[in-house]
């Protein structure tokens, strides 16, 4: 179902937005050209699967260190923390107006590297590939692409694995507490590093459609647009009691040992669990049933022991063991509690309030099946939009993968996007103008 | 919603199940009177609002040792186990006709002591007090009640933290895996024990359930009805990954020492993480919200460090190290893998077949907030009875409590199960008499 949503009136004026087919809708929009901008000009209403797809092929990764003293940031808990290394990755061109610039957002174990690869050889391929890219979502013949691993994380950004360079030692937990509006605080130092004044949008699923919703509320004036995606203004308490859980399991992990095993052996077992159960909660019932059902690993009958009887064992298994190679715990333990502390109604009356100066455009994009970040919370920030008068766009979009659908379900993303996206190209665009 | 469930024809037929009102259908079944009962003879209809419900008072803990060589069970998994030492209480009364005996089944972390107390000053209250009990809903003024520990358990019958009389040390890992058609079948022995040949009914929630379908299932001929609640025919693919996460917690704690930590300091923190794990599954999203929220702990801001910082962490923290001081954490695992391995499916072409020779007259109960085992599995198990053509009453119970709800709706429970007990006994007493 898909519709701008109309102002509610109550529960049930909602129903007014479940509107079975998206190809209807969006394809009676006014296409939009873009006659100077590359190949993909004029397609982009086009199937996915009815074009051939570019990739943004060999990227390079890129590190800028910002936020030197004396002009360090000034973080949420109170803290100063700087410098701060920052690992990002840009593609397409800067129009000279500067105008077609796009942040995306990562998510909790997401990294800088969105789409492409390092090398021709080169297996490691960017997490969103399948939306970005030439005549993709996010056009790189139209739009300049850029992502940056969030603080606190451990993929070429300042956390707490780096070096602190007062001591020469890791942070550990000496690192500051941050917060989604931290990351965001830093994004604005790399936009300035860039050069780039306004973003033509803002986009993430999951973590980063907390940093699209915090980027629109902290810099309302840089921020054309926002596509926050699978996420809520709030963590819950569900929310919070699983993140504590993982945390509980990491830090009862002897190898932990208060979070200096940066010489030692790594707090893998406790990791890995805390990643199982995020698993859980990335997936669905059905997902689940789906993918695994009650089918056994590797052998005709139960084991009638404590290793692994069913594939849904062994996946979670491995997932959590994989996990471990490329994360690292106190980054598992810094970012999940930004993510707990995420509130944006902190403060303020309402979320409604908290929206009072926006000026975005948005889309807002919810999965049926998502018991993490449920349609209900997308329909709140929708609602808190409407109460502004803001310009929204709302979908649920019908999948079975639960909240992984963000990172799945890219093709039914991608009309809803590319469409959203040029209407918001052209209304930039209409405005200089006149 | 409440009815006698209607033969499905597709999934549509279920919406003829949704009735707003449980009381407009109970109250016009025609009353049954129990006149040579006892005291809360004739009353079962009454609002357990409107009277005063008695207590069975003080119990008694009882224990016996069955399955003695040459005789001991033969187990699912190809061993056999004995003897067998099973603690169980009874209340009420055995009529001579010995027709009124009603075996309630506990869920994974329960034991025998259902209703009452052992001393005046007892606060260990029986766990399903408020159901069990003279003028309750299993009324101990009508009905023999009995409820015994489940083989596998810590909390009187034999498991892994029994000492194995072969060794004289406790057994450990070498404790045989179980399976719930074996604590059925350690059941079974407990009633010759009795000298019961019938029961008028098994009941039970969660675990409890899933033995009350495996004792139809088990003992066709020998079970008048069945009352399963909260529960499935079989562990979904979901239910496995948040058991072999919490297993994983056990035996990634280094005090686990393979099982063999009876001497040695307990695998409490792993267990704790287990039993966190399992409490979130028993909430709902919207029962944590209304009971936590985000609402701080004792505190008046964020504390931006790894401590509790909301009343969530802190409950779950609390819940978890309670649960250590009565459980065992080998038993947790022994347990957790026999609901896992539940699947009355398995062997059967359907779950339909599986029920083909079962007699019984069946109410199944599901809560509409349960997510781990959802109201779609109740009503798999009622399709299946109802295409033998079974007499099935099947009610939805309306409630936010989640799994959870089968421990704390007891009003609503109450009115279902008195009136079906009821119903079930003047059936059997009719057909002696015809």
């Amino acid at each position: 179902m898909v519709a701008h949503a109309p102002q509610p009136t109550d529960d049930r004026s909602w129903k007014t937005l479940e509107i079975q087919s998206i190809l209807n809708i969006l394809f009676t929009y006014p296409p939009v050209s873009f006659p100077n901008m590359g190949k993909g000009g004029g397609e982009y209403l086009m199937s996915t699967s009815d074009q051939q797809l570019g990739s943004v092929g060999i990227v390079e990764p890129k590190s800028v260190t910002l936020a030197h003293p004396p002009d360090p940031l000034r973080l949420v808990c109170g803290r100063t923390l700087g410098p701060i290394t920052v690992a990002y990755e840009t593609y397409g061109t800067l129009t000279p107006e500067k105008d077609n610039a796009i942040f995306i957002l990562h998510a909790l174990s997401g990294n800088a590297h969105v789409a492409g690869k390092y090398a021709n050889e080169d297996r490691n391929i960017g997490w969103w590939d399948s939306m970005v890219g030439p005549g993709k979502a996010f056009d790189t013949d139209k739009y300049f692409m850029i992502c940056a691993n969030v603080i606190g994380s451990c993929s070429g950004t300042t956390g707490p694995s780096s070096i602190n360079p007062e001591t020469g030692r890791p942070y550990a937990l000496s690192f500051p507490m941050i917060t989604i509006e931290d990351m965001v605080q830093v994004h604005k130092r790399l936009m300035d590093h860039l050069g780039i004044e306004r973003l033509l949008s803002v986009a993430g699923g999951s973590m980063g459609g907390m940093q699209a919703l915090q980027f629109a509320v902290s810099y309302p004036d840089l921020v054309e647009s926002a596509i926050p995606i699978a996420t809520t203004a709030r963590h819950s308490a569900q929310n919070i009691a699983f993140n504590e859980v993982g945390r509980q399991a990491i830090m009862a992990d002897p190898n932990w040992r208060e979070g200096n095993y940066y010489d030692l052996e790594s707090p893998n077992r406790g990791l890995a669990i805390a990643r199982m159960i995020g698993h859980i909660t990335y997936l669905s019932d059905e997902s689940m049933h789906q993918k695994f059902g009650r089918r056994l690993q590797e052998r005709l009958q139960k084991g009638f022991k404590f290793d692994i009887d069913f594939q849904v064992e062994s996946y979670l298994q491995y997932k959590g063991a994989r996990f471990t190679e490329r994360f690292d715990a106190n980054s598992y333990l810094y970012i999940s509690k930004a993510l707990d502390y995420f509130d944006l109604t902190e403060g303020v009356s309402s979320l409604a309030e908290r929206f009072r100066d926006l000026k975005a455009r948005f889309l807002v994009i919810s999965f049926s099946s998502d018991w993490l970040y449920p349609t209900y919370q997308a329909k709140e920030i929708v609602k808190a939009l409407k109460a502004n008068g803001l310009h929204v766009v709302f979908c649920e979009i019908n999948s079975a993968y639960g909240h992984d659908a963000f990172l799945l379900e890219t093709e039914q993303e991608s009309r809803l996007i590319r469409d959203f996206l040029a209407h918001t190209y052209t209304a930039v665009r209409n405005r200089r103008m006149t």
